[in-house]
């Protein structure tokens, strides 16, 4: 029985995500559903897909993703799920899911029918929830799933020069892998570049640097003080990256 | 095996929620636990209590539903389980309750035992969960529970013309479900009588209205603001539904 | 199957717990994982330390809990995982676990080995979760663990005399067992010394006083108000009981 993990953001407040959960309990009893994160970027589906790919590698191969970040729902944009090797992606046709299906080039993409009787305002309730349900309990996209062949996305670069989220701390994700990145670079951020460090320790109270976070992004951050503040930084801004640092 | 949904007001913060969960999983340790919600209308039972019967469609039949909203722990009032359907409520006796049972004529209502050593401050531990643990795992009320004729709320309306919640977006729900309102009416907010929309889309933004939300009430909202800071309101206002808009 | 306890600093928002419970899921799929509390007292593995301590008899006697409050990840201190009676302690060598084996006169310790491709920032996912999976599904520590003899705050003393956790009412916790302390003595606040009462409903609003609190600690409380913010309490400052109350 696969893993389904929630990616949304609902925040924890209110009867959302508990709403969805109650459609996956009431579908696929026995599915463990996990709360991978329910602060992704709000309502941009761009920055929030390129986190989502980010956090897939550290997910169990079979999970079931449902992802939700969705300015459009009970418009006219399209509910999907994917295909990606042994795991499946749920959400909506606005991007999110875009960035994680480029390292599954066997991807396999169908659109969800909706319910007549759907939530204008709630599929995550009533279109997402139980498709990933379909998803982890049959392994089978539900009834009324068509294969298209093209979505919102699909020609996204493969990384994002770009604050991709900001966490409590003020340390803040771009959509760039370290590992692709010089190591005597940096990004350039008040006029300075900044220096690359192992980790926190490495550097002094109340210095900013950048490194490797442990889902492998460049992170800006500081020691002991909110990178975010000290920089002015928000979700969406540009990040450039030059070298050497120094 | 039924799930147990909790839904009170303690927020997520602290060792209070997770306590509740270790005390179900060591007498039910098979029954799914969901958070339904956590920011339940703080110390008000009676808003929170049309909340959740409005919710409670949305959950599976044989839900086990523990719901603490109790400013008045450790003091004379009651702690109840009832029996609604296939499904179980189990609460404080102060109307919280209520409101879900009206539409479960053949409710019984059922009396718990407080144990000599329950803490005084929460019974949300010591008492409402070993009773759901009861009733998940064995379908039947826990020993010493003895059935009851009333309750407080019992005689409360059908539906509760005020502001019962205010999400994160300050979008207000109401207590009055949509689908008894003239399509043409509205509430009075500010002088003017707001006009419905089918969701967000369909107004500017900026603009207020008022709609279905995804419960079947009518919430007050604006697109892309905050509705409850447009016109000042706050759980438990008085809402007035008038018409035609205009 | 033995449940799974988080006890963390890490806040809910942003991507790492939901991590956690990833690793915890690929590896003991089968293993309730429950949030014990995510707003430990951030950096002070000394008073989460005494807070877990008293929060351990409300677990099931064979929880697996992993508790991370963890300033020095990535640095030179050890990963460690303790039996303690039927369940395990997982955490640092910072004496975030100290306070919880007091009370496990037999409690056997093991230094946990680290992967060479954990993440510095995260052992939470990668060394921490990975033990307590091990420890859950097969009730051994993992490969690679050996025993060892000492550990950090081993000779701390059996309770604390400060403000160990304040939540979100205001309500300040000390490290300090109720049990243990006269009856009419109360902590120095302000020039005076506050009665002991039942619970809240004892004392008229305003009013503050101290109690017993429902894991056994003495807490520093005030009827509707924020005893935090009417003493200027935070977590670290020390609390001395005088007697008696007048």
């Amino acid at each position: 029985m696969s893993g389904v993990f929630l990616f949304t953001d609902f925040g924890l407040e209110g009867p959302y995500v508990g709403q969805m959960k109650a459609a996956l309990l009431a579908r696929a009893p026995r599915a463990p559903v996990v709360d991978l994160m329910h602060d992704a970027p709000a309502f941009r589906p761009r920055e929030a897909g390129y986190l989502l790919a980010a956090l897939l590698p550290h997910l169990p191969a079979d999970a079931v993703v449902v992802a939700v970040v969705d300015p459009g729902v009970g418009g006219a944009r399209a509910a999907l799920c994917a295909r990606a090797g042994t795991g499946w992606l749920v959400g909506p046709d606005n991007g999110l899911l875009a960035p994680a299906l480029r390292s599954a080039p066997d991807a396999e993409m169908f659109r969800l029918s909706v319910p007549a009787d759907a939530s204008m305002s709630f599929h995550g309730r009533d279109v997402f929830a139980p498709a990933a349900a379909s998803l982890a309990a049959a392994g089978v996209p539900p009834d009324g799933a068509a294969a298209v062949p093209d979505w919102v996305g699909r020609d996204w670069p493969a990384t994002w020069s770009q604050v991709i989220y900001i966490d409590r701390y003020g340390n803040a994700m771009t959509g760039l892998p370290a590992a692709a990145l010089p190591a005597d670079a940096g990004p350039r951020l008040a006029g300075r570049v900044l220096e690359r460090a192992r980790t926190f320790d490495d550097v002094s109270p109340g210095t900013a640097f950048w490194y490797e976070n442990s889902i492998g992004l460049a992170e800006i951050a500081a020691n002991q003080c909110s990178a975010a503040a000290m920089f002015g930084l928000a979700v969406g801004d540009p990040v450039a990256f030059e070298g050497p640092a120094k």
